[in-house]
């Protein structure tokens, strides 16, 4: 199966339409939910492990390295127990459920590593009951209280390079810039928290830091200037063995994005660290999941107000906040191709709230009717892990394809 | 138990310190978190009578009214069957398992109303099949939809009169303005919305309008000017009974607010609506349940980020949104007054994202330590009920306290 001709720009080979109908894992998209009804969330597993594939082999070029994927972007256990069986990759967890998680999914220790803020004492303790997960310490606080309950653990640090970057700039995307942030150890404090280590016999093995999300090709020379602001930090770590550069790789969103071009990536991480026998890891969520998804919606109601064509679905921002508050959208598809006619419609979900918008003025095909269903694409990340039952309208299906 | 005189601006009868030591609803908040731990939610029971019983005192002045808890702001069954027990207050539903619960909860059907949008065929069978819950249905499509499944029906025609209001003039806030949005029905569709009603035999017997949330009394010459713009609907109903108002009644959320004055605004509903044998229906939400809660965190992080003195806790924003998507801030209060030094901090949760601030450079007692408990107030309405589990840091303990 290929996209055609004519194809759209977010269609490829596993996301597509076939005479006029679209096909989602080489399935047809309207069989799928004549199954499961809607809302109905699909994974594609062989896209999942499509996009580590690729993440591996343009790691590839600087040797060894390190990908753990980061499940708060969607912890569905078909799907991790699927990544874990791909073998190439583990995960990132950042809660202690989410951690008992991805053991209960089949990962082990040395395939996790830990990257969390404001971490409780139980939290500390649970970490240092299982020494081999890889732990990113991301305050001094966390470095001391460790130290309550356990000694000469290896460990990471999380640093704030104080420089940020994310989906077009959006300041919401951003964990580290000219503001101080939560996130990380500044240089202000490194030193400390380095004393704070060796105090208590911890090896500092790894320099973690993660600074926005959803970066893309045309942000690669912000990415380099960051990947420079943090020799500083890595230039201190005498027992230095990992550099983990965090998430925030994106995909596009709308026609209008330009794909991250993986292999300039790389180019700019072998320039700062190849060859140094440090070893790369990357912490991606939406890279791997979000375009390996896709929420299919029933349109339930349209109808003109005043001059604007509203298309209402048995949805709302509730199932996939992302759209509504980060400026991500997730763009509204329709499942059978009946006419080549556009006009501009908006798309609104079912919750009371006037931000319950999927998509303002935007063109679809001239034949929208109620009752048919329409695919929103881009749903595999950060939509059913952030989902609520806000209105009591959170009862979704869940499915992955293999 | 009465607030001292040097109380903060929050402090009431229910809700101050003593010796001290912070109450809430007649009990130690240390002594309450003794049994739960955190993260816990509080509800005081009577808080939500008084709140209700306080607008039913003011709408009194009007005759005849009715008010309808919107139960989207908070649904624990608790709460539910407790405002039931009181006996004054209905409920506002907005989906099919909010018209279930409610009925789990022990309304009856004649003291439901149901405003919805993007309704579903299922949900209006589901209405047609009980007639005597207070249908508002906000679009041409939902009433035409209805005639498949009855007719001789009494509805309600939720309006559009394309003014909005919202807590500080916030935009997310609105439901109505000079955008077209997807709730009621605008002029430009009135006419026709009538005509469908008398095709189907449906009797149209209530208004309804909802413009906004978090109104305060500072808006209230704007909610005057909303309701003028009304009256064009009211005067083509022939067998108008009710006008229902919405909710959006507003709670001061910081020491800058200025409570709503209810004899104010009911003074405006009276001018408008008085000696005109309409009956009033109001459908608070936050106005009910909002300061009637507390959600209880602890410290388990407090440390200086470049300059920032940041203070970590073990619940973030996917426990309450509003402070982080809506501005509206949930204060955090210490639970033993220690010292009168203040110092400005930045309140943070424990998900990975760097919008999860609960209150940025806030003034607060200098006194915080690790292992320091935090109420936030505010915390009774859209917290809870709009709940997720992101980063699986979603277990929570919720309780009503009578």
């Amino acid at each position: 199966m290929k996209p055609q001709n004519n194809a759209l720009w977010w269609e490829r080979e596993d996301l597509c339409y076939q005479d006029g109908w679209l096909y989602f894992a080489g399935k047809s998209v309207a069989d799928l939910i004549g199954t499961t009804g809607t809302p109905a969330f699909f994974y594609n597993g062989k896209r999942i492990l499509q996009n580590i594939g690729r993440l591996h082999k343009a790691l590839g070029r600087l040797g060894a390295h390190r990908i753990f994927y980061a499940i708060k972007a969607n912890r569905f256990a078909p799907v991790l127990t699927y990544i874990k069986n791909g073998g190439i990759c583990g995960v990132d967890v950042c809660s202690p459920k989410e951690l008992l998680h991805a053991f209960s999914c089949g990962f082990n220790c040395n395939e996790i590593s830990y990257t969390a803020n404001s971490m409780t004492d139980d939290e500390l303790r649970l970490l240092a009951d299982n020494p081999e997960v890889a732990l990113n310490c991301d305050s001094l606080s966390t470095i001391r209280r460790l130290g309550k309950f356990c000694s000469h653990r290896r460990i990471g640090l999380r640093v704030n390079p104080a420089m940020g970057i994310g989906y077009r700039d959006n300041e919401t995307l951003k964990y580290s810039g000219d503001k101080t942030t939560k996130f990380g150890i500044y240089k202000e404090q490194f030193d400390e928290a380095l004393q704070l280590a060796e105090k208590n016999n911890f090896t500092v093995d790894t320099i973690h830091f993660h600074t926005g999300c959803g970066y893309l090709s045309n942000q690669l020379s912000l990415f380099s200037e960051i990947l420079d602001a943090t020799h500083w930090f890595l230039d201190k770590v005498k027992d230095l063995t990992f550099v983990n550069l965090g998430g925030g790789l994106g995909v596009p969103h709308d026609i209008d994005d330009t794909p991250l071009d993986l292999d300039a990536w790389v180019s700019i991480i072998n320039s700062h660290f190849g060859n140094k026998g440090i070893i790369v890891c990357v912490e991606p969520g939406d890279y791997i999941a979000k375009d390996s998804g896709i929420l299919v919606l029933e349109v339930n109601t349209v109808e003109k107000k005043r001059n604007t064509d509203f298309v209402g679905v048995n949805g709302g921002f509730n199932l996939a906040i992302e759209p509504t508050f980060y400026g991500l959208p997730c763009e509204p598809v329709v499942l059978t191709q009946k006419t080549d006619q556009m006009k501009p419609v908006t798309i609104v979900g079912n919750i009371n709230e006037s931000l319950d918008v999927w998509k303002d003025n935007f063109s679809m095909p001239d034949q929208i009717t109620e009752g048919d269903p329409l695919a929103f694409i881009n749903a595999g990340g950060y939509a059913s892990s952030m989902m609520s039952n806000h209105c009591m309208r959170g009862q979704v299906s869940e499915n992955l394809i293999v």
